[in-house]
């Protein structure tokens, strides 16, 4: 099968001006079908500040109030999504930025309330529309994904950015091979936190046990590494963490700022 | 050929909500083809001052700088866009945001300076993409713009909407037969401006010259005209400017709450 590589960037690389750029050439580089998926990073809070709207946290959590998604809509469909599409378009990729409202190609459901907590316009994603998303590609356009998602009812949901990438993904896996590659400031999994030479090359499943009771795998990798696995079980070819400005490593394939999990 | 319905909805119709919603029942009701264009309204001033972004002109129009292009970004492809479309998914009508970054969609260049005034980040659009729009009105998505362009080298430009819908419309005569709409909050051309219900039904190139001269057309209502008779001459079938709740009276083709500019 054709590849498909589905590309999420985190917000330290959205806020880093260089970084993106850099970032976002290495992407228009890639020759293979693509769609990219980004969240916000301090922009958010930047104009929630400056708009005086109110971060609203329960228990560490982020509550999306109608306010807040407001904010969340402007800052992600509005300001970054154009900016990165232009930016493509510049670069000779032809971008379209997207939400899921978009061509209704991604539906959630309004996270339901759980132990009296109502995170409220959150989504928790239903349907990725493959459909669409496959004549999207064949039309060689590139789906730019800004991380929100539709209800179908009317109502805009915040969506994790790491969520979408990886169910759109998991979504493509019927007609692509899949590689689903999450791009940070940093490398991926270090055996030594303040060695940024230390990366693990190639993890496998079975290799997972071991990393975590090692302590290899560190409190903040480990959802990340959790949810790789989990989209493995979902027919994806290879999980790619890796540093965003050594995207070029991943076209060449030969990866050494990074990490790949796979079966 | 068939009919596509290019058609555009003013700020003082996005800013009341519920002239909004009766608005898009009828949109979404439209069984030919369709494209949706979209400018702001009052909130990109309300954005723009909880900001603290001036909004600058110079001979009573407006200068985008690249902080209000911020806003404008934010308001129209952001909040408006996506609240619209999210509205028209729940109205089964397959709404697809964009703007012209998006499939670049509409290529445009900075309008140059002139006699001294640099209206900054403002688009004159050169070229829109027909046979993008054309591939997506196959797949029976609906093209909802927002009025932005830009210029090919990552530059989004702010452009004026009413132009927007007449230069979509007039780049998709090859295809189809075009029917341009500018619905208002008030019905088409009026011989009495007190008295709503003395709308022009019709209007041909060759009575223009009498309605001015009389003084039936307003200031207001003349560069309208102008731009009507401008697109007839481009190969547009009819030019519609008409009350937007009575949209269901162009879906059922009798209009007596607007007018239609034809040859």
């Amino acid at each position: 099968m054709e590849r498909l590589s589905v590309i999420k960037i985190g917000g330290k690389v959205i806020d880093d001006p260089e970084l993106l750029i850099t970032f976002l050439e290495s992407f228009a580089a890639i020759r293979n079908k693509k769609i990219l998926v980004h969240g916000g990073g301090k922009q958010i809070d930047r104009i929630s500040e400056e708009l005086g709207v109110e971060v609203k946290m329960t228990e560490g959590r982020r509550i999306t109030d109608s306010e807040s998604l407001e904010v969340v809509q402007m800052v992600l469909a509005g300001m970054l999504n154009k900016n990165i599409v232009s930016r493509l378009q510049a670069l000779d990729c032809n971008a379209a930025g997207m939400t899921g409202a978009d061509g209704n190609s991604i539906s959630a459901i309004k996270r339901p309330v759980k132990n009296g907590i109502d995170f409220g316009c959150v989504g928790d994603i239903e349907k990725v529309n493959s459909v669409l998303l496959n004549n999207l590609l064949n039309l060689d356009l590139v789906p730019v994904f800004a991380s929100l998602t539709h209800n179908g009812a009317g109502q805009m949901l915040n969506t994790n950015a790491d969520t979408v990438a990886a169910e759109v993904a998991v979504g493509m896996t019927a007609n692509y091979d899949v590689d689903l590659v999450y791009c940070f400031d940093r490398p991926g999994v270090l055996r030594d936190l303040n060695n940024p030479e230390s990366v693990i090359n190639e993890i496998k499943p079975e290799d997972v046990e071991e990393l975590k009771s090692s302590g290899t795998i560190s409190t903040g990798m480990l959802p990340k590494i959790e949810n790789a696995l989990n989209t493995l079980e979902r027919n994806i070819a290879r999980v790619i963490l890796m540093k965003a400005t050594s995207l070029d490593e991943y076209i060449n394939g030969d990866i050494s700022h990074g990490t790949i999990i796979t079966k």
